[in-house]
């Protein structure tokens, strides 16, 4: 079979593709045929060596694919041949709590992820492909879904009626603008194109702000919300904090994905989150029983990822350059076979 | 003005329209002309004396009204005269947790209700009429539609994805039909007339059941949901209770909201529940913040409630003889001026 | 190795005590050398047949087991041999949400128990015995234990000031006393009999009622609680339901662990629940992580669970005469090796 | 009658002490003859002028006080003369979520506080004193209890085996180091002072570090916990939150609370907040329902807050200038009368 594989911190160039023998699958193991993977920004930093040291080589890249079940390993019931079938994210966060040890399993990070024909994935750690969404619609799912998804619903708890904001137009966003509309809330989208707020509209946003020509967004859309919104969806890091404090109602709460990194603003106000009782909230993708829910939300509202583009597999460095250039609106997807 | 007064448990035709003085708005109150009144099966049991001795008599009676500012008491600052609004069900219960205190504040219960062209409220126990609801449809909110989202949102969580089932066409099952699917959750129905059942699955029903022609539709809706109904909004009382917990998933809740009376089966299945962790929860309406918590999801998804019919207020009587008919499917209105 | 079995619903007369080969421990499985087991009604309720036509034989019975490992089989790193260990009761609930998937793997059940000289565990179905427990008093953890802190802590989520009334002094009932102490709650206890009454008082009980005594101990622990209380933990069955109902405050919750069958009383207040808003809890024991989670808190706090009288391997005949007859206040527990 | 005013932001010499005709309770009101009060590091900063130019004056400061009922006003039946009673922090906020309005209403800042004699509550803003606190213990509960209060219980959650960590010997940290070992909870309190150290364990701190010699204390206490601190007291602000985010677990929480100036650290580790899915929770104090909830715990308990010394009436000025001195442990109490 061939597959992607990284020997350092190499940049896109040392994506090399290699061959190596078809894994077996072994008890309560599944060898899924991959047929799709989609990018994260994530996965351009790991490429690119930016999660340091300790990051194991060789590697395979990337955590997010969809595919078909080849063949099961003994005691496995729950799947068989013809399946289709999506990764976790975290191999070993099957549900309950997050800890430690359960967060060492990432695909594409501490374990070896899904630019590969093939691959074995745990029985668990896998969910079926709702009918209505291709594999590469369902290779969208895993990481940026699933990080919208928790922000929203798991650990936002969002209400219809509520308000939620959402940053630019990243996988997460976009997730992030369909989960809070399927939940009944309303959207304040910002971007930093009008072309991009037009599309954002068209995905469901309520109130749209151009963060350029409105820099004090956050104000703006505490005035839109009435009392101020009750969740953002912070994908911007310590930068757009501020504006993010000031956006939210007293009680509410922000959701904290963005790991951009970089030193904080001198003025940042994180003492008026005491004032205002506000909740700052890190998310992390989420467990195979979270992919689970969120996959049953999807099929019941008939809800489609939007796909930017897919590249053929051996077209993968162009699909990276893509995803680095910051052009798409939606996923980057590659189609593996 | 006018209103009609009960002097006993007399039955409807014990109502009488009576000439009073208006009151006059006192400090922190707010001077409500109505304009429009729904009844609640509870408003048919007090008319007919059945909350017993302890009823206060006489009384104004019937909970949901809406209409429009008239004059507002000293200190009063929230609302103005032409202001559009709605009356809580319960007058005390502001927010937080229910106690004896609170829910001893019903309208048409423990404290005149609303069928009358005038009435005093605290100015606490208002919200805002949505500008797309008449004083009719916004009548139609404070006591079904708070009962239906304190079962379907506030207490029972529902989030997309998740499977409701609602018993037959009553105004909270009807409301539970309309916020299940604006949580973005699939709704099984039931009833027992095909004719209604349509309407059901226009209303958004994804799943419907005749319990005439389907006795154990606790097991057919089990089977249809894959692992269990997450909630069902149980209004059929203890009668019906077997084969909703038949139907409901491990780990799943019943909104139990049903007052009818009659002994329990014999073979009634509570043990079940244990096995089974699931949760029986007792819902009466809620707290003002809950009220406006759900106009804000109204007014954000344009819901409108389901209105049956419309009697002027001098056809009182007729009414409630529709509600006691049970032919309607949603609420019966009363124009009041 | 010796252990004992049943070959069908045969009662007490029916444990045999047989000779085996030990097992080997696979993959991310440990061998555990038990020492001690503990009972609960369930396992007498299973001796005697009283599970129905689908319980497993032959079967080796209990569920609740502590001892020492012995050996870990191949990618075990998290326990090595002299270890010692405590066993879940569902083998296959590791955290999250439960399922029915989940629930079929509870020992001495579905799967064969601990009455053995050595059994294999999964891995992640094993936890640390604290230090200052024995392994007699660690076998006394994993069910009654269990469900008295998903009663207590995890489902009824118990803060300091709250109210917590406890029916007599089975397993369950005992540690819901001292979780509920740990929790800063007060405690109201009913019993039978002067002699157990002044046992509960030092366990922690604020308020005793003697229920023989006072069949109206529900009414009298609404007055002595004030509003009501917070929580009962319910193991009586539907026939205690009554006065539990009673007993609760508008909005509280009746944890419900009883499995007592026989047809409810004619009179049962369900309907009451839904004026109060209260919620009927059913629980069954926890996850590994729940289990973890709780001996953490035993812990913390240097708790002991209360051990009635331990019997020999070979009396385990007499160790569940014993506990048919009633006459325990604690766990009866077997050494066994 | 007599109380202190302050013209605006003049610093401790400002307070002074005023001759005023004693106010008499309206509608709802309740007349209280203040009997003790205590300071807050937040009263210093109010007279000092630090809350700005929006701050009211003139001023009667402090928002802590307890004392005995001396009249009430028409229709009010919760409390007579003679009953000893404590006002809320805030006077808008009953139950419910925080909201602006609610918020506006902060004794000692929004409205007249309790350096008073007597001082006109509304009724919903009273509790009644627990028999066994005096009426200076009393007053040491409305703003530093609450706050702990709220950050271990209400919005923390802690449960019985967790892992607490507090800052320090203000009057927040004390009670949340009471709070903290009434909830089951282990407590790791950090201290500068090596005799402040023996005092935390006396009130029952686990363990504990000098974070003069112990600069890198979050590791310190992450390591003795095992997987990190289930949730810190941050008292410090920005200054201590890296070594409070190190401390604390994965899925852990950081109640924030201090609200001490400065710009940040350049070097603040907030994203790392992402990747261990840490909750930092806003805490401002609680409402009168939140209030009643601590007083039944305090009560059901015998805690008793810990006073470090009591100043006469005419003393205030030296019990501000000793608040200031940070020489205390515990909370500096003022007797009024």
């Amino acid at each position: 079979m061939k597959c992607y594989e990284l020997q350092g911190p190499s940049g896109i160039d040392g994506l090399a593709l290699v061959d190596k023998p078809a894994p077996e699958p072994g008890d309560g193991q599944v060898l899924v045929r991959l047929r799709a993977a989609t990018l994260n920004y994530r996965d351009l930093i790991t490429v690119k060596g930016g999660y340091g040291t300790r990051q194991k080589f060789p590697l395979v890249p990337v955590s997010d694919g969809a595919g078909v079940v080849e063949r099961v390993g003994p005691g496995v019931r729950e799947f068989a041949a013809g399946d289709r079938v999506i990764g976790s994210f975290f191999e070993g966060w099957i549900g309950g709590e997050p800890s430690e040890a359960k967060m060492r399993s990432a695909l594409g990070g501490a374990v070896d992820g899904v630019l590969s024909e093939y691959r074995v994935f745990p029985k668990h750690a896998l969910v079926r492909t709702p009918e209505h969404l291709s594999d590469i619609e369902a290779a969208a799912l895993p990481c940026a879904g699933l990080t919208a998804w928790s922000a929203i619903v798991k650990l936002g708890g969002v209400k219809p009626g509520q308000t939620v904001l959402t940053q630019g137009t990243g996988g997460v966003s976009l997730f992030a603008v369909q989960f809070a509309k399927m939940c009944g809330a309303r959207v304040i989208a910002t971007s930093s194109s009008d072309a991009k707020i037009e599309r954002l509209k068209q995905l469901g946003a309520d109130f749209t702000l151009n963060y350029k020509t409105a820099p004090d967004w956050g104000k703006k859309a505490r005035e839109w919300s009435g009392q101020g919104v009750d969740l953002v969806v912070e994908v911007g890091g310590v930068g757009t904090l501020n504006e993010s404090i000031r956006a939210t109602r007293i009680g509410g709460t922000i959701a904290f994905i963005g790991v951009l990194a970089g030193p904080p603003p001198s003025d940042l106000r994180l003492p008026l989150m005491v004032m205002q009782q506000q909740r700052l909230q890190g998310v992390t993708v989420g467990s195979v029983e979270d992919l689970q829910a969120m996959v049953d939300a999807i099929t019941t509202n008939g809800m489609k990822p939007v796909i930017d583009r897919t590249f053929n597999f051996d077209q993968t460095k162009d699909a990276f350059a893509h995803m680095e250039s910051g052009a798409h609106f939606g996923k980057v997807a590659i189609e593996i076979g």
